[in-house]
């Protein structure tokens, strides 16, 4: 599986959640960090889940991540996720590493599993002290029956989204019904600083561990990583993968005859769930999607498609329904990717704007008119060579301006 | 000269220029490519002037500067100096190479230059080709008196700037007074696409070729290139420097005595032009101005610098005055630096915001009344090493959405 297959073999079912897999529960509950939201949720497996993370590269990283990497260090299994909004728990020292320790053996505790197995993840300001009692407080009402519920957790877990982000999908491995489900949350900010992206992925598939983190970290490389909203990168951000191993399929690894379906459908859920973080970024009015083939390598690919997606210029450009394939090709040149400008062509959706790197008279109400669409596909095609890659991002507005500068004035 | 020194030997004139250093001539006319700005601008040494050039990076180099790195190769010596605005010449392939070429020699014909003594620059829209006849017709008025004058030049170079930038520094070596003036242009927008940062230095040093590139290198490596707008370099960018050797010093040359002072005077009169361009930013309100210390290396503080004047969310904080420290944090995080977060300590102007990884108490109200101030000063310590660097930059705004979103509509 080089790239993104573009007739992937599951569908996608956006009424899925962490829930569709067999053998999760989740809920969630307002234990009084936030105003009025719901800002504590919780995920539970039957059983102890092979897991496997993968965390921000900021070396600011926060304390609830390195509680959890201790987790799945010590037995590979998580069986419980406790995620708090409202406090990121990040830039707070020697403390804040202590609260995260105790927000998980409360947890632990009161959902009834071995600490090693839980894991902890926070988000919102930085800089604050995690308030623990209500943390407490708020796991008082765990077994209360009327916080169950997928939809809490999902809640639970936002900042300034503005909406929740989950799907799932399905697959038939050894004649079993595999479901991988998720929820995710964007990465915005909070007043006053930097929240993070979040992503909670199930399964009641049986994988081997190590199979299970390369899957995982293969299918962020060509998702999570790949979307932007502004570029920035958080101290909080991580992607956790549970695998239950209720579906009864044997276990799941590079040998099995169906790996490269389970990679697959596992990438499918991510391109989708990060295509929704994309497309909910901050006063983000267009969904971008930028295409780069015929590049040297996929690398070279991805970090075209990365300069592409984080222009601020071709962001406002889409903005303002601007077919300015000038600011496209620029980005690819700034790029530091070897191109060859004479081969280069670029496609605004079905426009063609640039053919062997000089312009096209193209129809400018005809392309305006693709630019009013709410997503835009950007299409770069360098000659060159087999690299492919896809980035996800959005436009640069008024309103992320707008939540960005003033939010607290 | 390991950084910028806080104390310059030498003083900014800011009413000095191109032609303040003796033997220059400037001058410029309305040839018609713009709808009624100043588009073409000359700038002539008395005598073959000794020179050395900086390109842009970008892959897509437009025709213009193949056509001045041509001329400098040669006998590495310019005497004359042809600009025009509103066409970049970029992005029209061999046309545009001929187009410039034919500039050129229509320029050296009329100026009475030899060919391979003529640079020639262009900014302004991409793939639009070169109006060479304008270009002629402009020239017919290259001998009128009313058309000769620095300003005139100055005005001619500029595309979206809102104002001119142009300064020159004054110091004394082997007994002579030596002067070094420039004029430059900011990277701002044209519809539909990229224009460019120019530069144009002029000397009357005696310099030695290669040492005249090594310092002009080192000054751009330090000023020039330590600025961001939006972060997209141009096709166009260059920053030429000339020098015809008439104040009478002894030839310098790593070697001279004087050779460190003359870098620095380089170096502050190359700050100083690209401050007023980092401030002339499209729609930017506050310049904003980053040290860093304390890091392993220079390098590797410039990364870290560039970073953090490259965030949107710092830039709109600061547009904001809302005292943002996590986003500074979080930009230092993800620089690919190594940091020890329990070391960094930053500070807003004078407001000491983080010591050793840690937020401080700080009185919001005096933040943010320093960052109502239109220049702001963002410190990073790492507290790691020697390394230091500075960085300048503009606050992300309403105005640059609107400016570059919809120009057109």
């Amino acid at each position: 599986m080089k790239t993104i297959t573009s007739k992937p073999i599951c569908k996608i079912n956006s009424a899925g959640g962490v829930t569709t897999p067999a053998g999760y529960r989740a809920g969630g509950v307002h234990c009084g960090i936030r105003r009025k939201k719901l800002d504590l949720g919780w995920l539970i497996s039957d059983t102890p889940a092979t897991a496997a993370a993968v965390y921000t590269t900021n070396q600011f990283q926060a304390p609830p991540l390195k509680v959890t990497k201790e987790s799945i260090f010590t037995a590979h299994k998580i069986q419980g996720v406790l995620v708090n909004s409202g406090v990121a728990n990040a830039c707070t020292g020697e403390k804040g590493l202590q609260d995260a320790y105790e927000m998980r053996s409360q947890f632990a505790q009161t959902a009834g599993i071995a600490p090693e197995h839980a894991a902890v993840a926070s988000t919102g300001v930085i800089g604050v002290p995690l308030p623990v009692e209500k943390i407490s407080q708020g796991l008082t009402a765990f077994y209360d029956e009327e916080n169950e519920g997928t939809n809490r957790f999902e809640k639970a877990i936002l900042t300034t989204d503005t909406c929740e982000k989950t799907a799932s999908v399905e697959l038939v491995i050894d004649g079993k019904t595999v479901t991988i489900g998720g929820a995710a949350k964007g990465s915005g900010m909070i007043d006053p600083n930097m929240a993070t992206m979040l992503a909670f992925l199930t399964t009641d598939a049986e994988v081997a561990w190590e199979s299970l983190q390369n899957a995982l970290k293969e299918a962020i490389d060509r998702t999570f990583n790949m979307i932007t909203v502004d570029g920035d990168s958080s101290t909080n951000d991580m992607v956790l993968l549970m695998a239950n191993g209720h579906a009864g399929n044997h276990t799941l690894h590079e040998g099995h005859p169906q790996w490269a379906e389970f990679c697959e459908a596992l990438q499918t859920l991510c391109e989708s769930l990060a295509k929704s973080i994309a497309k909910d970024g901050e006063g983000a009015t267009k969904l971008i999607e930028v295409s780069v083939t015929g590049a040297e390598s996929d690398a070279g690919a991805k970090r075209i498609g990365k300069a592409i997606i984080s222009s601020n210029l071709v962001k406002t450009a889409v903005f303002g329904s601007d077919p300015n394939w000038g600011r496209i090709v620029c980005a690819i040149g700034y790029s530091n990717e070897p191109v060859i400008p004479e081969k280069v062509d670029v496609f605004l959706g079905p426009v063609p704007v640039v053919a062997q790197g000089l312009p096209l008279p193209f129809d400018e109400g005809a392309a305006k008119e693709y630019l009013n669409n709410d997503t835009i596909s950007i299409h770069a095609h360098l000659g060159q060579g087999e690299g492919e890659a896809k980035a996800w991002g959005c436009d640069l507005t008024y309103d992320y301006v707008k939540i960005n500068a003033s939010y607290r004035t």
